[in-house]
C-alpha cells in the first residue's frame, strides 16, 4: 500500500532525473565529496583506477547481479563458477594481473560474488607456510588454474563441489608421538574427471544462510596417504628420517588465519557495512511518514531523532572502522616483514589485535547492518532492498575464521598477561603499555562541549579499558589464590575477561580515529565532518555502555548527562551530511544492487519495476490446483 | 571437517537410542519435566489435546515439512496453499471447529507453514469492527472459503496472488471532508476466473527474506467504488443522507491491530525463541570442543561460562515472556468484553501495553534467536540447523504490525501522559499507578544474596522506569517552556521516551514473572527452578544495563558487583537444568526440524544423512560446462 501513496510521486519524473528529496540532500554538503572518496582510496589515481576496474566489470554481462535474487543455491553456484572462469579471461583481455594495481578492486566490483574464493587461501595458505620449493611448485598451478584449491580446518567445511586440492590443518603423528596441527595439501579429486580420490568422502553441505554462490563442504579422510613433502614446511619440516625439525614459534601454523582475519576485514565486513548505511541513508530521505510539524507535508524520516540515532551511528561506525582497518593493515605489513625474516616478536601482538579486532569489528557492524535493515521498515526485509543479502552475508563473518567469542578470549589472554608483566615492570608490546599507567583520576570534563574533545573521551575509554582488565585479573588471582584450579578460574572469570578485550578494541578503534583526523589539517571541510563522526562514534559508544563508565565513578552521573546532550546535538549536525557522506563510498547502483538505494533515489519505481520481474508474478499453478477448486467448491467432498 | 571428528561417536550408535552426552543431561533433572509442560499448557488435559492435534497433523504426509529447507520461494508458496486447503479437509475429518479446543493448537502443529494466515486477520477485522448484519454476511462466506481475505494497510502488503477480497484501511472523506482512517471491504478479485476487478492493480512484492510461504502483495486502486455498506460499522457509520456517526472511541478502528499484535506473540515470537532455545541447548551438550580441564575429554560446549551467557538468558526471557503473554492475554479478554459493552475506558492501557510489549518482545526475542543462531557457531548457519529460518521469520516481526519504535513512542506518549495526571493528582490506569509512587531512596541490598530477592530487584526495575519517564518528562518540559515548539520537542526527546517505554515494559515483565513463580506454592520442584529463571531474567537485565541503575546512584558500584556475582553464580545453577528445561517445551522432531536439536541429540548423524539429500549434491552442470574446460585447460584461448 506504500505503492499507492507513493505512487504520484515517480509517475511523473523524467527518466535520468534524481528525485528531488534526495538532490537537495546533495546541495547542501559541508565537504567535497569527490576529495572524501579520494582520501579513502589513498589518493585521486586509486580512485580513478577502482573506478576502471568497476566499470570494465560492471559493463560485462557475464559480471551481471541482475536476477540474483530470484535464484536458487544452485544457480548461484553455477553463475559464480561461471564468473571466476570468466574472470581469467577479462583479467588477460584487460591486461590486469594479480600484482597490478586494479587487482585488489576485482573483488569489490563483483561484489563478492564469485567462485574459488578458497582457492585464494589455499594459495595464501602456501605462500605463507609454505617452503620454496613448495611456492615454486604449487603456485603456478593454482595461479593457471591447473587445480582447485581448498582450505579445511573446522565447522564450515571449505571443500565444496569444486576444489581438486585442499591445505588439510591435521595433527602430526611422528612414531606414535603428536606433534600438533600442521598444514598439508592433500589431493581430493582427479584432476582428469573430478571423481574423488581413494579414501576421500566429500560432498557439499546444503544450504546455508547466504553464500549460495560459494560450495561449502565436508570432507572425510580414511586411510589416504599424504606424501610427507605435502606438508607445507616452510617453519617446520619431517626429515626423511622421521626427525621433526622447528624454526621459530609452532603458532605460526595459524599464521594464514591472522592473514585471513585482517583480509576479510575490507570486503567482507565493511563493504556490507557501508553499502547497508547508502541504502538506509537514502532510503531515509525519499521515505516520507507522518506529519513532524502539524499542517506540513509528511516528513522525511530521516529528520525523526530515532531514525538518526539509529543510522547515524553505524555511519560512524563504518568511518571508524575504515580507519581502523587502515591500522591492522600497516602493522601487518610490518609484522609479516618481520615474520618473513624469522622473527616473530610482533606475532604475539599481531595475533592478539587481529582476533580482537574481527570479533569487535564483525559483531558491530553485523549488528548495523541488521539496524540498517530494520530502519527501512517492511521493505528492508524484501530481498530486493539488497538488505537481507548484506545481512546474511555479513552474519556469517561473526562465525568463520574463528568464532568470535574465542577470538576475544585469546585477546584477553593477551591482556592478562600483558598487564601482569606491565605490572611488574616488564616490557610490553605498543598496544598495550596504556595498561601500566593506571591512573585513578575524575574525568574532567565540565560542560557537554568538553566532551567534544578527544583528550577528555580517550582518556574516558583507557580508563574503563585498564580497570576492566585490572579487575578481571585481580579476581583470577583471588579465585587461585582461593584454592580454585586454574582452568576453573578461568572459566569463572571469562564473561568479564570478554568485556576487557572489547574494551580494549574500542579504545584502541577510537583513539586510531582521533589520530586519523588530527592528520587531516589541510583538508578543512573533511576534517570537520570527520571530527564530527570520531566524536559520533565515541560518545555512541559512551551512550550506549554507560555503566562501564559510570561503574568506579570517573565519570559522574552529571557528566553522562552532558555525554548525552552533546550525543544527541551531534544526531542533527551529521544528520544535514548524511547523504554526501554516503555517497562518498562510491557505490555504484549495480554494486548495490537495491531498489531502495540507488543514486537517483527513485524508489518506488523500481520496487514496482523489480516485483514485476520476481517469478512469484507468473502464474501459478496453485490457484488450477488449489484455489478454483477450493472457490467453486469443487473440491473433493469435504 | 566437524564431521571427521564427530563420525566416531555416531556411526556406532543404535537406531532409536540417545547420544549418552544427551541422556545424561536428563537424569539430573530437578523438577518434573511433564509437570512442567502440563504447567505451560495450562493442565494436563490441555498438554493431552495439544499433542493429539500435533499427531495428526505430522503424521499426515501432505504436512510435511521435510524437503522444506531445498524449496524455492514459488515451491513453498504453493506448498503453503496445498496445506491450507487440505487443513479444511482434515479439520472435518477429525471433527476439529473453530470454536473447539483443538483450534489454537492447529498453527503450532503446523509451525505456521500454512497460507491464507491474513485471511484469519480479515475474519477477525469483521468480527471486531463489522456491525452484526455485516458479521453475518461476511463471516460464513470466509469460513467455507467461498472468498479468500487479506488486509490491506501499509509496507509489507497482504494482497498477494490468492486473495479475493480484502479488507483497506483507508482516509473516509465524505463531501470533502476527511473523516480519518476506516476499514472498507473490497474485492480484489473475481470469484469465477481470479481475474482481477476493474480499478485493481496487484500482485506479489517478490522475494524476502522468509515468508516465502506467504504471498505478500502491493495493491493499487484507481477509480474503485466500494458500496457504503462495506465500511466496516460497528463502531462508524456513514447514513445513506452522507452524515457521519461515531460511536465510541475513533481509536477502535486500530483495534484490530492490537488484537493481532497480542495474538502474534505466542505463535510468531515465543515459539521461535523457544524453538532456538531447545536447538541451541541441546546441540550444545552434544558438541564437545577445547578441553576445560587437562588431560580430559573435550568439554561440553554449555560448561563454558560465556556459551552459559549466551543462552541461559534467552531460556529466561523465553520463560519470562511466556507469562507476560499469559498477563496480557488476560488484559486483553476483560478488555475486549467492555469494548464488545461499548466500554471504551479500558482502550489507552491496552493499546500502550501490547503496543510497548509488541516491541519489547519481538525485540528481545529475535535477539535472542541470533544468540542461539550464533552461539552455534558454523553448524547454526546451516539452514539444516533451523535456525535460520527462525530468525528470518522473527526478525519480521519487529516491522510488521507496527513499527517497533513507533510502537515504543505510543507507549512513551500514553506514559508521559498519566505521569502528568499522577504528578497532578489524578487516577490513573492500574499498570502506571507505580509512577505516582516516586521514592528517592537507595537499593537497600547488603549482600549478593540479596539481589536474589524480587523485592530488591523489582523495585530497582521500578526505579529506574519511574526516573527515565520523570526526567524525560522534565525534558520534554523545560524545552516546552524555552520556546521550542511542542512537536519539536517531542522529537528532541524521541531516543530517551523509547528508553523510558522499554523500562516500563521490563519492570512490568520482572513483576509479573515474580508473582507468577509466587503462585506456584504447591508445585516446590518446579516452583524453585522457575524462582531462578525469574531471578536471571532480573538479573541479566540489570547486568546488560548496569548504566541505567548505576546513574542516580539508586545501586552503588559494590552493589552492582554483587549483581555480577549472583548473575554469573546463577548460570552454572541454572546450567544443570539447562536441557529439562527446553524439553518442557514439549517441541517434536518433525516441529523443530532441525539437524541440531532433535531429542536423540545425533547431530552429526543427521547432519550428514539431510546434507545428502540437498539439490547441491546431485551432479552440477558447473563442472562440465566451466570446471572441466578450466582444469584440462581447453577454455577458448585465454
Amino acid at each position: 500500500m506504500a505503492l499507492l501513496e507513493a505512487s504520484k510521486s515517480w509517475q511523473g519524473s523524467a527518466p535520468g532525473s534524481v528525485n528531488p528529496d534526495l538532490a537537495s540532500e546533495r546541495q547542501t554538503a559541508s565537504f567535497c565529496v569527490e576529495r572524501l572518496t579520494a582520501l579513502l582510496d589513498g589518493g585521486a589515481e586509486q580512485t580513478r583506477i577502482r573506478r576502471a576496474v568497476v566499470d570494465a566489470i560492471e559493463s560485462d554481462p557475464v559480471f551481471s547481479r541482475e536476477n540474483q535474487y530470484f535464484q536458487t543455491q544452485n544457480e548461484r553456484y553455477e553463475a559464480a563458477v561461471r564468473k571466476a572462469v570468466h574472470l581469467q579471461k577479462k583479467m588477460h583481455e584487460m591486461g590486469w594481473t594479480e600484482n597490478g594495481p586494479e587487482y585488489k578492486y576485482i573483488y569489490r566490483a563483483l561484489s563478492g560474488d564469485v567462485a574459488f574464493l578458497l582457492h585464494r587461501v589455499f594459495m595464501r595458505s602456501i605462500s605463507v607456510l609454505g617452503s620454496d620449493k613448495q611456492i615454486a611448485k604449487w603456485i603456478p598451478l593454482a595461479t593457471q588454474h591447473k587445480l582447485i584449491g581448498s582450505y579445511a580446518q573446522t565447522e564450515l567445511g571449505h571443500v565444496g563441489r569444486s576444489a581438486t586440492h585442499t591445505v588439510v590443518f591435521a595433527q602430526l603423528y611422528i612414531h606414535g608421538k603428536c606433534y600438533g596441527i600442521h598444514p598439508f595439501i592433500v589431493q581430493i579429486r582427479s584432476l582428469q574427471d573430478h571423481s574423488l580420490c581413494p579414501g576421500i568422502t566429500a560432498g557439499d553441505i546444503g544450504p546455508k544462510m547466504n553464500f549460495e554462490h560459494i560450495d561449502n563442504g565436508y570432507l572425510l579422510l580414511r586411510n589416504v596417504r599424504v606424501p610427507r613433502e605435502n606438508m607445507l614446511s616452510k617453519f617446520c619440516e619431517v626429515r626423511p628420517d622421521g626427525t621433526y625439525v622447528r624454526q621459530g614459534s609452532q603458532k605460526i601454523n595459524y599464521f594464514t588465519m591472522t592473514t585471513v582475519r585482517i583480509s576479510l576485514i575490507s570486503d567482507e565486513v565493511l563493504t556490507p557495512l557501508m553499502k547497508a548505511c547508502t541504502i538506509a541513508i537514502r532510503y531515509s530521505v525519499v521515505r516520507r511518514q507522518s506529519k513532524l510539524k502539524p499542517g506540513e507535508q509528511e516528513a522525511k524520516i530521516l529528520d525523526y531523532q530515532t531514525q538518526q540515532e539509529k543510522l547515524l551511528p553505524q555511519l560512524a561506525a563504518a568511518y571508524a572502522f575504515y580507519f581502523t582497518n587502515d591500522y591492522l593493515q600497516e602493522l601487518f605489513n610490518r609484522g609479516y616483514r618481520e615474520i618473513q625474516r624469522k622473527n616473530f616478536d610482533m606475532l604475539p601482538e599481531l595475533h592478539a589485535l587481529s582476533s580482537g579486532f574481527k570479533a569487535v569489528i564483525t559483531q558491530h557492524c553485523t549488528a548495523g547492518v541488521e539496524i540498517c535493515l530494520r530502519a527501512c521498515g517492511g521493505h528492508g526485509y524484501s530481498l530486493l532492498s539488497g538488505l537481507p543479502s548484506l545481512y546474511t552475508k555479513i552474519l556469517a563473518s561473526c562465525i568463520y575464521e574463528g568464532e568470535n567469542t574465542i577470538l576475544l578470549l585469546q585477546t584477553a589472554r593477551f591482556l592478562i598477561k600483558c598487564f601482569m608483566a606491565a605490572s611488574a615492570g616488564q616490557p610490553v608490546p605498543p598496544s598495550v603499555t596504556y595498561l601500566a599507567a593506571v591512573k585513578h583520576g575524575k574525568c574532567p570534563a565540565k560542560n557537554k562541549l568538553d566532551f567534544l574533545s578527544p583528550d577528555i573521551y580517550i582518556e574516558a575509554y583507557q580508563h574503563v579499558a585498564v580497570r576492566l582488565t585490572s579487575n578481571t585479573a585481580a579476581k583470577l588471582q583471588d579465585l587461585i589464590q582461593s584454592g580454585v584450579k586454574k582452568h576453573d578460574a578461568w572459566n569463572q572469570c571469562t564473561v568479564q575477561l570478554v568485556q576487557a578485550a572489547k574494551a580494549h578494541c574500542h579504545y584502541i578503534a577510537v583513539k586510531n580515529f582521533a589520530e586519523t583526523v588530527e592528520k587531516l589539517e589541510t583538508k578543512a571541510g573533511i576534517q570537520k565532518i570527520m571530527k564530527h563522526l570520531c566524536d559520533l562514534f565515541a560518545l555512541h559508544g559512551i551512550f550506549s555502555n554507560t555503566g562501564a563508565f559510570l561503574h568506579d565513578g570517573y565519570t559522574s552521573a552529571a557528566q553522562m548527562d552532558m555525554v548525552t546532550a552533546s550525543y544527541l546535538d551531534l544526531l542533527a549536525v551529521i544528520r544535514k551530511d548524511a547523504v554526501p557522506l554516503v555517497d562518498a563510498f562510491d557505490f555504484t547502483d549495480k554494486s548495490l544492487n537495491s531498489a531502495l538505494g540507488s543514486y537517483d533515489g527513485h524508489v518506488y519505481q523500481r520496487l514496482y519495476e523489480w516485483a514485476q520481474r520476481s517469478p512469484t508474478n507468473q502464474m501459478s499453478p496453485a490457484y488450477e490446483r488449489y484455489l478454483k477448486p477450493l472457490l467453486h467448491n469443487t473440491l473433493s467432498k469435504l
